[in-house]
């Protein structure tokens, strides 16, 4: 009676059967990883255009040097203190594509500075004052990018007379270096037909393009330009406007993004959670043990894989999700979903269980998880 | 150059400013949140009703502390994983409000049982066996309830016979001990009319009532009848059909539950999330750096809080929400939100800082966040 609590057993370890992993579980099929891993980076390297993918979509440093070994040239990252795990996991170069909030993270960013490649947005006089304090203090250089907006409507300064503002007030800091230009649209990735996709994503690369010759033509240039995403990247690599692309999704695949019209360049599912049936008492459905804490429905409900229809997740509750349809799964069966939305999802697991075939090659922390200031 | 990289600095720190927290966060105003907790036990002492809260809202073993020092006789924890940071802390009776999707859990609950009360959910034989097994093998003893279904429709038996083929199954099974009947009907607690909440609560209370009165006749005792929740907590502790209720959002009140029509017991926002204004380069609205990774949405939006209707919290996105209204509030502001739903947005966060009037008071481990096994 004296010999403490044991720990709970982790959700999968290295070389176990896939079948018998302990559920709710993330889980990251990786043929199909790498396989969307080379298709981005073979599209980005016939372009021309690097790939700086984003790190806000899984918070996983092991996928990011899974992606960098294949040729990325850093990570994104939206927040300050996201950037550390990547940082300690070896990436020295990471680009905070968002304004900071607070001077206690431009401090944390300036000092980390000193020893990586760190470059952050702007769209206010006052983040650059905040910044060059910071910097000055750390004695240390950061790159700043003007944030502009091209049709989100969101972050961004709304023209090129805007940048040239900021670009003054950058001017008495030698230790915050003009990197170019952050043009993001968010708004548009998940328009699912491919036309309108294809308008506005060269209508918003066109905008962003403007700038950059409005720029030019007064003597500043950007030396990066840098945004797109996994709906756009075909359009934003062949719009010529980008020096460096961001997506971040086409790794994984969600529901949502597979709901879009595809068009040449085409990517996988690889990311499941993995649930377990915990209830057919009711008859009508099975209840299954991952809901709201496990997957996240703000781009909609997550759908069963293989998709042969037989059956839907009908209901998500906090800690339960409803499957229906004929035949119902037996208690205790193992169940794979497609998420809804790949980023919020990774944010609520600590380890993505990586595997191969049936088989558990890797357990990854998700060791960014929950770090949103 | 060597010095490694400095670890990112917590949000805040007991005795500093509440104005000086790092955003986003997630507050708890003690004074309101005290209030809340000694105004249900209060209700539950008078009804001569034990108070079990429920785990699962805050995951937070100093909230369950605080709670049992005011004569609450335990937590509930939703997921078997979830119990542990409780029983670490002292909580040394623990009911695990659910049925159990792998014999993994099961054992890893025999196992804990043995220096602390534990208790679980079946509606299934299958379930039984599995507890059954677990527990030998640990040389541990378990309390059993049996889940009914009082019209919720997710987990548990429909009647008293479904009940008394589960008694049976446990019968060889000395260590798992027969406890009584688990009756939880979530799908209430939100209608916002309080006529129509009390009709069907009272309807919930009657359903369980006939399921323990006809086991009575045949001569098996309820010791334990558990359920209920915040919404319905008046006419739960009125039925005399519960004999320990397991609210938990009473103590903190997201939007969602205020939402609701109240009755004479009523409870304040105790819990908020603190976020900054980060850019205000659209002019249109403010940007804010608490978006979907740092609050949920399936129960609609946050609000701002106080609440004067100047300032509205009108979108989403993952690291970002935006602010509408008149005047806008300046880059750098902080503001104040009430969550929608308090259960899942705890989840996101791994700390709680509790304030008293201006001064953070502590700042509290989510120590069960993402524990969902």
């Amino acid at each position: 009676m004296t010999e403490g609590f044991l720990p709970f057993p982790p959700a999968a370890t290295a070389g176990q059967a896939l079948a018998e992993v302990d559920t709710p579980a993330l889980l990251l099929d990786l043929d199909a990883f790498e396989r969307n891993l080379a298709r981005m980076q073979a599209a980005a390297d016939a372009a021309g255009v690097h790939l700086r993918p984003h790190a806000k979509a899984h918070k996983c440093p092991a996928v990011a040097l899974a992606q960098m070994a294949r040729g990325a040239v850093g990570v994104c990252c939206q927040k300050a203190s996201e950037a550390l795990p990547f940082l300690l996991a070896g990436v020295r170069d990471v680009h905070v594509s968002n304004e900071l909030a607070s001077p206690l993270k431009a401090r944390a960013l300036a000092q980390w500075a000193r020893q990586a490649r760190l470059s952050v947005c702007v769209d206010d006089a006052a983040q650059v004052d905040t910044l060059a304090e910071a910097t000055r203090e750390a004695g240390s250089s950061l790159d700043v990018l003007v944030e502009i907006d091209i049709g989100q409507g969101r972050c961004g300064v709304a023209d090129a007379a805007a940048v040239q503002r900021l670009l003054q007030r950058l001017a008495p800091h030698p230790q915050l270096s003009f990197a170019g230009l952050q043009a993001y649209q968010g708004g548009l990735q998940h328009l699912r037909s491919r036309a309108e996709r294809r308008e506005q994503a060269l209508r918003a690369a066109a905008r962003a393009g403007e700038v950059v010759t409005a720029l030019e033509n007064a003597g500043v240039r950007c030396a990066t330009v840098t945004g797109g995403g996994t709906g756009s990247v075909e359009w934003d690599l062949e719009s010529g406007v980008y020096t460096e692309l961001q997506p971040g999704s086409y790794a994984f695949m969600d529901r949502d993004y597979a709901d879009n019209e595809a068009g040449a360049l085409r990517f996988e599912h690889a990311l499941f959670v993995a649930t377990r049936v915990m209830s057919t008492a009711a008859g009508t459905h099975a209840v299954v043990d991952a809901g709201l804490k496990s997957l996240t429905l703000e781009c909609g409900l997550p759908v069963l894989w293989p998709a042969d229809g037989a059956l839907a997740y009908t209901q998500a509750n906090d800690e339960h999700g409803l499957v229906a349809g004929a035949p119902l799964p037996a208690l205790g069966s193992l169940l794979r979903l497609v998420p809804g939305h790949c980023d919020p999802t990774f944010n609520l697991h600590d380890e993505i269980v990586a595997f191969r075939g049936e088989r558990v090659e890797a357990v990854w922390p998700v060791a960014a998880r929950g770090l949103s200031r």
